[in-house]
C-alpha cells in the first residue's frame, strides 16, 4: 500500500524526505517507545521503586529485544495502541525481570513521550536546514541584488524595486522561524509522564521525583502530564505550517517569475507532451506543500476536543496528520534549497 | 518510511484497509496507466493514427514491461510527474513501435484516467461495503430493536424512543450514500484525454473519435477533457466524506452508549495500564475518520482555483489528500461492519 | 457589530450580496419559521388534531405578529435556541388558540425546515445567476474566441490555443453546477419534522399523513426525520463551494491575464499609493471566495459527527458556517459576471 | 443583512461578544486607521517631511471627520480596498493640508496598522478573561476539588481520580495561553509600514526613522514592512484557537458530565418540546467555538501564499476570517466563565 506520497516508491522522489521520514518508521517508533522505558526503569531504580537489576535489563533490550510486528499489528487492531501488546512482548524478553517494565505508565505516556522525542530531532534538522534556505537566499541576494526588478501588487505592475527587495521579504520570515525553533528545542519538549489517568498514582509519594528525573535522562522538559491538553501538538504543527506557508509564498513567486520571465530556474521538468518545457516544478510544489499544510492544521486544532482523561478518537487524529506535516516541511526545506541554488537569473530583462 | 498511518506496518491494523489500498500502490496506478495508452492505442489505431501492429505491440506490453521504479523516482524530482520518463520506459521496451505510444496524449491524461479507472473499482468496493453496513444495522434492528432506549438531546435525557429508532437514523443516510454510489458507477467516472492543453491538436479531426473510443474501451464516460476542472475530484472527495461522517455519527453513539452502559461491544481493546478495561476503540476510530477526511476535503476544494491548462500546484496537492481519503473511507466501512457485528445488547438496561 | 464582511456596512460593497443576504436576515428566518408553524396547523387541522380555527388564527399570525427580538436575543443565551422564546410569543399572540401553535414539535423542526425554505430560494437565485455568468461568457467566446492564446501549463507558455479554448474550460463547469442546482430544485428539499426526539410521538398515527400533508404545503420533499443525519447540508454545501471554485479558477485565470497582458479589464481598482494601476480586483475576490468556502467546507462535515438525537455543539457550528457560504457564492457569481461583462479585450497580443 | 451569527440580532445573544466585537466594527476600524494617519504625520512632521502645522490639522481630525461610509461602500467594490475614497474623504475635510495626509504609506500601512491596534486592545481583554477563567476554575477547586470523580478514558471509566485532578488539567493549558498572550503584548504587535511596494522609496533617507517615531506612538513594535509575511497573522489566530480548542475541552468534558450526572448545571436551557429538561447549552457551544476556530484557522495559513508585493486574493480572505475568530475566542472567553459559575455540582454522586 502507498497511500500517501511521502511513503510512495516514486513520489517521494519528488515529495518526500527520508532524513525527516526516518524517525517516522516504524523502527524509529518503537526505539524511541523503547527509550522511554529505558528511561523510566532508571528512573525508578534511582528512586528505589525497582531493583537495580531490573533497570539494567530493560536498558539492554535495546540489544536483545526483536519486536514481533506482525502480532502488534493484530493487536492494534484491538486495542487502538500498541503498547499493551509491545509490553507483552517486552516483558516476555525480560523474563523475571519483565515485570518491572512500564511500572505505573500507560500508553500514552510511551507514545507521547516517544513522539517528542523523534520532534526534537526533526526540530533539529529543521534547524539547520532553514539556516541552508538563508544561506541560499544570501547567495541570491549576492548575485542578483542590485538588479531592477518591477514590484507587483494585485497582480499589476506597481513600481520599481530590486531584486534585494524581494528576497528580504522572502528571508525575513525564515529568520523568525529559524528563531522559534531554536526556541522550542532550548525550552525543551515537553515529557509526558501520568499514568492511567494522569495522577501517577502507582508511584505514590515518588511520582514528581521519577517524573524528574526520566524528564533529564530524556532531555525533555519536565512538566506535569498533559494527556488531556494537546495545545503543543497544535503550537508544533502550527510552527510546521508557518514554514510550509513561508516557502511557498516564495515558490509562488517564483513559478510567477518563471512565467513571465523574470526568474530563470535551472533543471526544469520535462514534459511528455511539449520536450521543450522547462517547467518550475519546485516552486509549484512549494505551493502545494504550503497548502497541504494548512488544510492538515485544522485537524490538529479539532484535536484539542480531547474529552475527559483521554479521547481515543481525538489522540489518533493527531497521528495520521503530524508525522506527514513533518515530512511535507522538510519537503519544503529540501525543495526550496534545492531550487533557490538552481536560479541562473532573477530580475527585469 | 511511514508517514501515514495507512502505509504503516502496525498501525494500518487498525487504521488501514488492505482491498481498497491495494488499488493506490505504485504497481496498481503504473498498470492504469498502462491500460491507458493501451486503450488509446488502439483507438487510435482503429481510426488509422498508427499501425496496427504498433497497438498489438502496446497490448502486449502488460507482459512485457517492468519498470525501472528508481528511475521513475529520480526522474520524478525534475520533472514533477512520471509520464515522461515511464513512456521513456515504455518506449525503449516497444522499440521501433515506441514512437506510436501516447501519441497526442500528455501526463495528465494517463494520470488522470488512470486514477478513474482505480477509482471506480474503490466505488465498486464500496457500494458492497455499504450494503454489509445496512445488513449488520438490520440485525441490530432484529435483535434490539424492540428495546426501550432513552432519547437523548443536546447531551440530556429527552423522552423514550427504542433502538429501532435510533438504529433507522443511523440507517438511513447509508442506504442515501449506497445510493450515491451506485449512481456515479452508472454514469461511469469520466475519461480524460486532452493532450498538450487540451485540444487534441495532434490528433486532427480523428480527436473525438479516438477520445470515444478510448472512454468506450476503459468504460468510462466520454466527454471533453477536465484537466483544469476539477469539481469531479471534490464531489468524490465529498461522497467519500459524507460516507465516513455518516459512520462516524454511528461510532461517536456507540462510544457514548458504551460509556452510559447502553450498549455493550464485544472485543473491546485492553490498556496497558488498565486491564480490566473493555475499550470502544472501533467506534471512536469511526469518529476520528469522520473527522480526518473532514479536514480533507478543504485540501481538494482549494485545487478547484487550478490555473491556466494545467495546474501543478493544485493538482499536486490531490495526491496527497484523495488516495488517503479513499483508504480512510474503506477503513470507516470496515470498522463500522466489525464493530455492528460485535454489539451484544443495545438498549437500556 | 461587524464580524463578518457580509455584513460589514463598508466591505460588503465589494464581498456582499443583498438579494442572496436577505434570506439569512432574523426577519427571514422568522417568517421562514412562521411559515412552517402555518403549514404544520394547517396539516394538524386538516387531519383532525387541532381545531380548524385555530389552523386560521396561526395563519392570520404574519399579519398581527410583531416577534420582541430583544427577549429573543435574551432567551437564546440560555435555550441555545430561538423557538422555545418564539412560541411563548407567538402563543401569547393567540391567546386561547396558542396551545394549538407547534404541536408535536421541537425546535430543530422549524428551524432546519425555516433554512430548506430559504435555502430554496437561495438556490433558484444561483440558478438565474449562473446562467448569466454562461451569457457572459458565451459573449467572450463571441468577440474574442477566435483570437489566439498561449496555452499556459505548469506556469509556463506550452501550444497555442483559442480563447474560445480557454473560455470553453470555463464554462463547462458553470453548466453541471447548474444543472446540479436544478436537479436539487426538481427533487425539492427536505422538509424536517420529527418532534422531541424524531418519532413524532404526540401525532399517533397521523404523523405520516400530518408530514405529507406540511411537505407539499412548504413545496418540500416529505421524507423522515434528519435532524441527527446532516449529510443534505454538507452536500449543499460543497454544491456553494464548487460554484465558487470553479469561479475561482476564472478569477484566477484573468488575474494571470491582466499580470501578462492578455486581458484587459474595465474598471479595475485604484490604488492609494500609485494612481496609474488597474488592479483585477474582482478577479482575485473570486479567488478569496473560493479558498474561503474551500476552508468553510470542513465544517459542515465536521458537523456530520452529530451526537444521539440532537446535537446541540454540531448544529450550532452549521449556523456559523453555511449563511455565509451562501452569500459568498452569491457575492461570487455577482462579481463573475461583472467582471466577465467589464472585460475590453482578451488573447495575444 | 445578518451573514454572521456574530453580527445577528438574536444569534449573538448566545455567540457573540459585544466587547470584543467593538473593535471590529466598522466606526473602530476607521478610527484606528486615522490613528495610523495621525501618527504618520506627526512622525514625518518630525522630520521635517511635511509642515508641522498640515501635522496639526491631521491630529485635529478626530474631532472633525465624518466618514460618508456609502460612498466608501461604492468606492470599495471598484478599489477592493477603502483607503483610496477615505484618503479622498480625509483630504477633502483637510484641505490645504490634505496633500500632507498619508505621505509615502499605502493602503496595506493603514488598513494592517488599524487591525494590529485593535488586535492588541483584543488581546489585552483575553488578558483578563482568561484570568477569570481560572478564578472560576479556582472556584471549583475549593468547592468540589476533594470530591471523588471517576476517571475516565477512551469512553469508558478508568481508575478514581478527584475533581481536583480534573479541573487542574482544564486549567493548566488556560494558564499557558494567558502566558502567550501577555508575551504577546509584551514584545508588542508589529507596526506595518512600507509604502507601495515596501522600500518606503519616497521618504528618502528618513524611512527609517519616520517608521521608528510612527511604531513609537502607536505603541507598536518598529520592525521592517511585512506586507506579503503574513505569519504573524497565522500566530494570532492560532492562538484564538488554542484558547477556543482549549475552553472546547472544558465544555465537552461538561457536557458529558452533565450527562452522566457528574456535573450540575444551573441555567440550562429549555426545550420547546420537553419543558422539563436543563440543557448544558453553553457548555456545548464551548466545543462549537473550538470546532469553528479549527475550521478557520486553516484559511490563515493559506493565506501565508502571498504573492508578490502585495496580494489582492490573500489579503482578503484574512478580513473574512480572523474578526470571526476573534470574536469567537471572545465568546468562549465569556460563556466558560459564565457556564463554570453556574456549576452546582461536580463530581461522583
Amino acid at each position: 500500500m502507498t497511500a500517501s506520497v511521502f511513503d510512495h516508491p516514486i513520489l517521494s522522489g519528488l515529495l518526500g524526505d527520508e532524513e525527516i521520514g526516518a524517525h517516522f518508521s516504524a523502527a524509529a517508533e518503537l526505539s524511541a517507545m523503547q527509550r522511554f522505558e529505558v528511561g523510566l526503569a532508571g528512573a525508578e531504580a534511582a528512586e528505589g521503586l525497582i531493583p537495580g537489576e531490573a533497570a539494567e535489563a530493560i536498558a539492554a533490550l535495546q540489544e536483545l529485544f526483536v519486536a514481533d510486528v506482525d502480532a502488534l499489528r493484530r493487536s492494534i487492531g484491538r486495542d487502538g495502541v500498541v503498547i499493551p501488546d509491545l509490553v507483552r512482548q517486552w516483558r516476555a524478553t525480560l523474563g523475571e525481570h519483565g515485570k518491572h517494565l512500564h511500572v505505573g505508565a500507560t500508553s500514552q505516556d510511551a507514545i507521547d513521550t516517544g513522539l517528542m522525542l523523534r520532534l526534537a530531532s526533526v526540530l533539529s534538522i529543521f534547524d539547520q536546514r532553514l539556516a541552508t534556505v538563508q544561506a541560499a537566499l544570501d547567495g541570491l541576494e549576492a548575485g542578483f541584488g542590485a538588479k531592477p526588478l518591477m514590484g507587483r501588487t494585485r497582480m499589476q505592475a506597481a513600481i520599481p524595486i530590486t531584486v534585494a527587495d524581494r528576497v528580504a521579504a522572502w528571508k525575513a520570515p525564515i529568520i523568525v522561524h529559524q528563531a522559534a525553533v531554536q526556541h522550542m528545542l532550548r525550552l525543551r519538549l515537553p515529557l509526558q509522564f501520568g499514568g492511567a489517568a494522569g495522577t501517577l498514582e502507582k508511584l505514590g509519594d515518588k511520582g514528581g521525583a521519577v517524573r524528574a528525573r526520566l524528564a533529564e535522562f530524556l532531555q525533555l522538559s519536565d512538566r506535569p502530564q498533559w494527556h488531556s491538553q494537546r495545545a503543543v501538538i497544535a503550537e508544533i504543527g502550527g510552527l510546521f505550517s508557518q514554514i510550509t506557508g513561508s516557502l511557498g509564498k516564495i515558490g509562488q513567486d517564483l513559478a510567477l517569475m518563471a512565467d513571465n520571465g523574470t526568474a530563470d530556474i535551472g533543471g526544469g521538468g520535462a514534459s511528455s507532451a511539449m520536450p521543450h518545457k522547462r517547467n518550475p516544478v519546485k516552486a509549484e510544489v512549494l505551493v502545494t506543500l504550503a497548502r497541504y499544510n494548512a488544510v492538515q492544521i485544522s485537524g490538529l486544532y479539532q484535536s484539542l476536543v480531547h474529552e475527559q482523561e483521554r479521547s481515543g478518537a481525538a489522540w489518533t487524529l493527531e497521528w495520521m496528520i503530524l508525522p506527514q506535516m513533518a515530512i511535507a516541511t522538510g519537503a519544503a526545506t529540501r525543495l526550496a534549497t534545492e531550487v533557490l541554488q538552481a536560479i541562473e537569473d532573477l530580475g527585469d530583462r
